[in-house]
């Protein structure tokens, strides 16, 4: 496997305003795989004092959707197509960390895996596992 | 089919602090159905100038837990226990209309679907649609 | 919408050995749907007496790829991406029938939903609901 | 974590007319996990001549089932909520391998994975990989 597709995955972290709003951050990437970490705060909880599934479901997306474009030739971009995620347990903690690795590379479709851990007074824990499959497409006029 | 539990989908829009950072609005409701709201902003894009898929992800969620909530026995809550979400189409306009329907009321799950719109000129088109697995508890110590 | 490709769906009902096997038969078809009935047996049964899940999968993503076929430009053929389904009922009776509509047509990906009812001592109850992501495909050698 | 529940994972496979016709076949159990196998024949082929992805969908939820089934209580029984299953390659070859682990147990909802694999002139590789939510209920007059 080739070194990953860098810039592509900078591009889609950094320039993303809802992950931006999020506070989402990259962590580390490599070929066919990417980690992300959110520090938690008031806002990103549901009614009940909960993480929003929400908030899971879009760092599982995104996430995925990096991890992907770490083995995208130049040009190409990665558009959702859809996503399945299982809420484990209530998540309540300090921080969040999603894991994803590509299961499947394509050339049309790629399918990712999604883990999501919470931090709660040092103790790490799977709230939510995701999976997703990634549309390839060429972007129009690009 | 008795008057919904409006008090409780009330709190449910009201008292989720990521709800109101997204700036979602509960639209209107009846027994076993929700609609919300999203004014689209710069901010709920992602890096190709599209709705990105985690909004249309958590308001997919949250009007489903909302329709399901909205036949609640008092002293139940509702808290997501999977969904999952195909993105239809880019989504790009003014307005995103999230509607939720109990396909399946039941009293330790509820199988809701969501139908998110997306108004772009005065033209609503279906952006995606979803299928969430609601769990029906009752909180502790609550 | 032109008149559906009955030539590709009626190859994926009549060449499909596990189809012939399961007992599926096509009952009609339009420019993007497609209906398809089984007599239930004991064979079809799970281990408590109900219709295993796997016969209303199997229903779910053959009567899908189906309507996706009637879409199909001549020379190419549909594969399953991905599906979901909830099963929402325990299914006991004489006969399923699987109503499949595309969602969203695509000429790389469909989308199709599948509502798959059973008929018992005269009545027709919604048991499940899937959705499938098709992949549109032109095959080696095709 | 204690002995497996044997009991309800044999009558699971050997109770379930549609396993037996099927094929399917128990190989192996440990506490939240089962493996089976099935032999292919020319019947589990759909109209392209690779295995039905309902044949796949059927090992992956049965294989599901009964690994939740290996942590039930003595008197509960296991019923499919909801699968997903994401088809990763075109499936050719002897034989299928599923191998399903509890991801997260529960007393009402169990959540399991399974991995299909299939086995062709020796090599194996993964076909297909589903997510399952699992309802754990007490047989009515049981």
């Amino acid at each position: 496997m080739t070194s990953p597709n860098a810039d592509e995955v900078n591009r889609v972290f950094r320039s993303a305003p809802f992950i931006a709003d999020l506070g989402l951050q990259l962590d580390s990437l490599g070929p066919g795989a990417c980690t992300s970490v959110l520090l938690l705060e008031q806002r990103h909880l549901q009614q009940d004092g909960f993480v929003h599934a929400g908030v899971q479901a879009t760092m599982a997306d995104h996430t995925a959707g990096a991890a992907a474009a770490t083995l995208l030739p130049p040009g190409q971009i990665v558009l959702t197509a859809e996503f399945k995620i299982n809420l484990l347990r209530a998540a309540k903690g300090e921080r969040l960390i999603c894991r994803s690795t590509v299961l499947r590379p394509g050339t049309q479709l790629s399918v990712v895996e999604s883990e999501v851990f919470c931090i709660a007074s040092g103790t790490e824990r799977l709230v939510a596992k995701a999976t997703a499959t990634m549309a390839i497409v060429t972007p129009r006029g690009g």
